[in-house]
């Protein structure tokens, strides 16, 4: 009684209203943060220290669908890889616009680590030496985070026209459908990568 | 005299300043452009048909980097391929932040044409199937446009922590200053994706 109503705000629902900017327009600011929020901008540091954090809590949305297999030193590695690299892959897909806002901020959230060490630990064991180890996850992460840009992509990718030669208009006119063209051409690249990484396992 | 001055709009104008609000806030909509032109909405529509053509001269700026190889049937096709994708790669790197836009939007430009095209010319002699070339095109593109936002992302890309497991901290002290560090990934990455598609190619 008498007490005035407390607004809700919350990390979670800053959040949601920060990846809802990302998915119309491309990004965020501080102030229309707060003004989608109908918040003045200093609430909102009561709840998150900065921008910094806003990022990782999209990348902790963004990673939310990622399932990790059990650890198993018994199952092939290529098997492990493909199955986290898979579940990456469509977490990632559902937010397409946040992907460069992710890339330019250094990763600092739990469930981000939780996925680069059990990658890490997989290659490790496989026989990967340490430098391959970095270079086979930045490859990992290029191909997953363009993969997932495919998967947001039209239905005709390119538009076919007069420009079109004879070998492309080839090549196009044997794509199914979406998005079971971009899981098929997913599928293709992991089995590329895994047959082009083979000499460099020793399991 | 007496006739009042005509704002110099220009379709490489509009497309300056729709890359300079996709670098400053990730998107760019008709009435932001209008405004940072200091012209009405309507005034634009005097030199581009709408958005689409908007989103294909950022494509065409995106790739105004690309310098595709002569096409040489004596030359190896991995040669061929791997210069492309280089040029791609760090034709793309300059506008990070435009990549979403242009992966969510047709492929409807020359440039872009020409380069698909020079690509599937070159698989083509080199042997690969019709399915092949498009599922191959389609792993460039990938494996590309993530090297690009790579090459975009900070110097240290995950921040050291507790988080960090003992093969993850190993691997990451083996990387060296960006951007050699990006470069050595995208040939490592490379080498990969040519070593896994040679058993696909009969030349």
């Amino acid at each position: 009684m008498g007490r005035p109503p407390v607004p809700l705000l919350s990390t979670e629902l800053i959040a949601s209203a920060a990846m809802d900017l990302v998915n119309t327009t491309g990004g965020f600011t501080i102030p229309e943060l707060a003004r989608r929020l109908k918040v003045s901008p200093s609430s909102l540091y009561n709840h998150v220290s900065g921008r910094e954090q806003i990022v990782e809590l999209l990348r902790e949305l963004a990673m939310s669908e990622v399932v990790l297999p059990p650890d198993d030193p018994d199952r092939p590695w290529t098997e492990t890889v493909s199955e986290i690299m898979r579940s990456y892959r469509r977490s990632y897909a559902r937010y397409p616009r946040l992907i460069p806002l992710l890339t330019t901020h250094a990763v600092n959230s739990s469930q981000a680590f939780t996925m680069y060490n059990a990658l890490a630990r997989t290659l490790k064991r496989a026989g990967f030496g340490d430098g391959n180890i970095l270079r086979v996850i930045t490859l990992m992460d290029c191909f997953v985070l363009g993969s997932a840009l495919d998967l947001a992509a039209p239905v005709e990718p390119w538009e076919s026209g007069t420009e079109v030669g004879p070998e492309l208009a080839a090549a196009l006119a044997t794509g199914g459908p979406k998005p079971a063209r971009a899981d098929d051409a997913f599928e293709f690249g992991l089995a590329v990568l895994l047959r082009g990484l083979a000499d460099l396992a020793t399991s």
